[in-house]
């Protein structure tokens, strides 16, 4: 952490990108930077959050997040406590709020939570004095995931501001779609979202973006492509056609790249679909950046650990009005 | 850790607080003050058993005390390994003492184990020199529970002596309520349990309580109240009448709390049942004491963790005749 | 560590024992060793892998196996991260090396993989830079439990040259058998395997070793006797005669070893099923060392750990060609 400047960061929590303002984004940009720097070192360690206890509270199944939420808080030197809901007290009907507030008496400092209702994460917030960051939330956001995202871009480009970004899948299902669109906005990104019609949220216009279900056109003029992943094992994506028609149609291949930008950027928030939404040439291909994604996702997470937490340092409680002045 | 006084810790384990002295209990009491006012520090963590690896093997799923426990084991310094026996070796037929002693010659200092048999602790800890805490075993005792409720009582009241506390709930199937009677009744408290008749275990009475099927009567003088929670969701407890009508005549409402005693402790082990045995405004309520357990859970269990770690420094191993001289 | 030699370890991963050389095998041993005494400290903790992040990659579920990594892992004061499959998105059909380069892309430094297909390990060490331990694949091996078996056999002879080990139960489905027959026969030693003729594989004998159907013929020369677990709980078991009949025909009991070496070792990797393949009057009888071999497991975990950890500091990412010159 080489730079010196005054900034101020006013969350207890992160719940969604739509709540942040640019300069917030920056800032936990700005300080994932520092943080990408420490992962290449031997020692990769640094001891921010000794002596806090961060809670991984998983409602879904998802060993991709939180094991980098878990590899992020240790990296910070944090204490981790995994909790699982499907071998838990929440069986037995404790509310979210209850086992929010549980948490909170067990002197915890950040719960991680995700959940398969849009808002769990904003209502726990509310409950509790803690910080609370949201690890996906129902259809509504995921906001680290998208922040790790732009960090990514950002790294690539040099600056995001009058970039062309599409986004290709399933986007009426999509947190990260979501929160990609509410960041990648503030920066001045034009987003351009792509999928067949039934898989278009209604009114999706609203937020800022163009549609077109057509692959081609999405990939015409953009800069970078975010492949999302095709989830055909969810009850309610039976009615859909095969998985071979949705790659004939959707599938980010070798073919439709060679019609686009020479260095456009290969995003996938991961697990990949080979053959599904993306090729394997492709995934493994040279424009490709989703190993780095994860890499980057470390860095992000580790900001966003210490951000929320440097809050609760300072003791003030006043949910979501928080000022918090701090050198870095 | 400001008192200095030379005191006696004459246990390998800690298996039920029927085989505690009342000097025993108010070690650990007094310890878990010392490591109380830790939980309140900016950085919440003591070296005291760094280097020490502390097992959570459980047999029944508990995510409260589970995490409870690998908090308190990690605010010390410890390794944590947790052991859930669903996806364990113990399925395939291993029988609880091997388990055991493989864990002890894993040279792991600590086994915290949740087991559904009455009994299991006080077999495993006879079977292994290292030491063990009985995390729950079946209708026997669980007492760390009843150390949190009466710290939390001694804490609320200054002291033990003379108070009423009336238990409330399946006295039958409780592991709470035996412990806490347990406890309790060392200290001099009188104690009442309340329950449906088919709760009532036969002979109760010769542990010392009074009985009574009354809510209104068990609520009368009470200083204090130990709501236990109904585990409706239980096979054993389908011939029983409705969630509903058990509240209407055994929950503990606003309405009942008015005719008792201004300052009640109301109490809960949890996780609670809104709206079955406690109302919601009972729960949240000015006498509730429901969180402020959970936090004097950690410090309680750091006390016990660190006392029976203590009595392994001196490589005492003559099981249950240990006697522990040391300066705290 | 008190031995000053220059050693060679030139391997990126450990992925069997037939890829060993028994200089290789020796350096692992004696490591090991120095890490045993460690073990018997008040504090059993080094500080050689801090910073590093050990992940336990679970495909089958095993307790014992996962749980000695994690502690070997902990003593050396690495970060363990556990990923079990069950509640994972492979489910969601993300292949194996895309899971073992997303670890690789969290800057982790070593994958414990287990997994039910034979060459899974290898397969996934020659797709990521990072370290790989072979946690058992298969049927193909299970290094670290047959280099746990020869230290322990080592550490009671003293020496291996010369000695007959025979080795009793499912040789055809054992990665455990597999393995130690490749390590032992590196050392000069005489290895029979005795089973019923349908768990013998085809061309075994090709591995250098003895067969016969006879236990008692298996024990009457040997030095030392490894005894399998009869898996009866594995579907292509239920064509086999009932465990009694097992016990009957090829359990080790008193009896039988009456008529063998009086020091004959009995080893057993775990869990043991009393009555089944050993009597329990065996297994805890004074010729066993199965609890000795948990405990040495730990250590010899400790120096696999370590010594592909060493690799990973040189920065040779030259996949199995590396070679590391250390001074111990």
């Amino acid at each position: 952490m080489t730079k010196k400047k005054t900034v101020k960061w006013a969350h207890k929590d992160l719940l969604g990108l739509e709540y942040l303002s640019r300069e917030d984004i920056e800032l936990l940009l700005d300080t994932a930077e520092s943080f990408r720097e420490i992962l290449d070192r031997k020692i990769k360690k640094v001891p921010a959050l000794r002596g806090k206890t961060v809670v991984n509270l998983f409602y879904e199944p998802s060993t991709r997040t939180r094991v980098s939420f878990e590899v992020a808080a240790k990296r910070l030197s944090a204490d981790v406590i995994n909790i699982a809901v499907e071998s838990s007290s929440v069986k037995k009907g404790e509310t979210l709020n209850d086992t929010g507030r549980n948490i909170e008496a067990l002197k915890a400092d950040i719960i991680v939570v995700r959940h398969n209702c849009s808002g769990a994460a904003t209502m726990l917030a509310r409950n509790v004095n803690i910080s609370v960051i949201n690890a996906g939330d129902g259809w509504h956001e995921h906001p680290t995931q998208a922040l790790l995202d732009i960090f990514t871009l950002r790294k690539k480009t040099g600056k995001l501001e009058g970039l062309n970004v599409s986004i290709v899948g399933d986007i009426a299902h999509s947190r990260v779609a979501r929160s990609n669109i509410w960041g990648l906005t503030k920066f001045g990104v034009k987003v351009t979202v792509c999928a067949p019609k039934i898989l278009i949220p209604p009114e999706i216009e609203k937020m800022g973006v163009k549609i077109t279900d057509n692959i081609d056109e999405a990939l015409a003029d953009a800069d970078a492509i975010n492949v999302l992943r095709m989830q055909f094992e969810r009850d309610d994506m039976k009615a859909f056609p095969t998985q071979l028609e949705y790659f004939r149609n959707f599938g980010v291949t070798e073919d439709r790249l060679k019609k686009s930008k020479k260095n456009i950027i290969v995003m996938h928030p991961g697990p990949i679909n080979r053959g599904v939404e993306i090729s394997s040439q492709v995934a493994d291909g040279a424009n490709s950046v989703i190993l780095e994604q994860v890499t980057n996702g470390i860095a992000v997470r580790m900001a966003v650990l210490f951000w929320v937490s440097q809050t609760k340092d300072k003791d003030v409680h006043t949910k979501h009005e928080v000022v918090n002045e701090a050198t870095y």
